[in-house]
């Protein structure tokens, strides 16, 4: 499911509310386990089960799987404020690495919010946190938003 | 194939190497589909193609799949100055996106040298580039530096 | 006055409170105009008056300004939590810029703190509000520790 | 001496190379003792020496200090970019310490270099290096370009 399939008057939280609603996730989501579970105006969840699909040669999750589950969580948590009309872009994205993630962490979830957001820009934070609300990453990321037709 | 589990006495470029000639590649590169193409002292190349496997929902790859190739090649280029008895781990990452990187967009290289390192830390920086050496995106990276029996 | 100068078996935090009670100020608060006015295990805060000596050649209070103040409310933030023997060094710092800083904003704050710490690497993050609370600035950093002696 | 003081029809470039040939500098630059010594398209290059009046009470010299000549570095060598109706702003900057910059450093420089910029982004890096081309600092930063008028 692309979210711009969906209804062209759409905002972006209902765009997102109803990628949840369809339970059907991104191709990317799909590929390396995740999946959005909650979405609110200038907030997104993401949840996942890290496992060895997501290993690197060192015996840990890679760090781009954070990364990946940051990107979705921040760019989300901007794209629910979006007016129908607009789109937005990730400018840049610092993931900071604070625990190791295993097999044995469990499930984590990826907790974006925005912090400010502009006409043209936007910034946005979130971080990952095992069941025990332990922080394993914490990431800060530039947007850029864009009217849909210039 | 597990770096680690190589000759215990073999440095982070003869690690390296030998992952490289096996061909097995690491768990996530087999998920996203990468691989290590590259590797000589300080520096290491990954090559992807980028494919619908990791797109996101709004119709172009996920930044995830840059940040995690870009997170290799950096990670690999300072691995590759490891001592026998040394490993690293990457404390943070920050990824800047030039330009947005589709199916269309071809076969991608990221390329990763590392700019200093001392006993403790060392810093990383990279880029992926497209068929043409067009710069689609590009990285930094502080990594540290530990003795394995430490 | 150098924190390295007060009683060697002093923590980190009472190397702060010391400096705080002296009013001495380091070297570049009085070049750049700027102090600490509270400190606390893991956090940490300096005030500033933003002032013409502080201008970029653009009309506005020059990045760096701000930079240096998280630099300090961030990195005295991880300072307060050192045991006596411990020291410690910035290895990053990123800092973004939601809205201009004039000589109009008034006193500003720059308010730093501990996100994790462990035994080698420390994350602080810290945000600059003007007396309305509105977000001016914010920065994350990445910090490294070691023993004094070693 | 501010740059949008000159002509209007001034090219960026050719602003700035008004404020190297004025000798002027900026307020900030008077302050910290920092001055721009070259300037070309997508390239300019800022020059210090590093002093007691820019120490942090730790004994070396404030991260600040390195942070602000790299924002100069890179903003100008976007700024040299721009046509005579675009203005930027630093969205983000990223600063890395690889050594300590102390007083016995000498001279150093702050150089600053455009990696790829489009209508409506820039993104910029640069490094600082003593007299010997050791690199002491880097930074890779996000900047928007926007017309005057709007």
């Amino acid at each position: 499911m692309n979210v711009n399939d969906t209804n062209p008057d759409a905002t972006g939280l209902e765009q997102l509310q109803a990628l949840l609603v369809s339970g059907s996730g991104s191709p990317i989501g799909q590929t390396l386990k995740f999946r959005l579970v909650e979405i609110a105006e200038g907030h997104a969840v993401f949840e996942a089960e890290p496992g060895l699909h997501a290993y690197n040669p060192i015996g840990s999750v890679h760090g781009g799987f954070a990364a990946t589950l940051l990107d979705s969580a921040l760019g989300c948590a901007v794209h629910s404020k979006l007016k129908a009309d607009q789109i937005h872009t990730t400018l840049e994205l610092k993931v900071a690495y604070h625990r190791a993630i295993t097999v044995e962490t469990g499930t984590i979830r990826a907790i974006g919010s925005v912090m400010t957001m502009g006409r043209r820009t936007a910034y946005a934070e979130g971080r990952i946190v095992d069941a025990n609300d332990r922080l394993l990453a914490s990431a800060t990321s530039t947007l850029m938003l864009m009217d849909r037709s210039s």
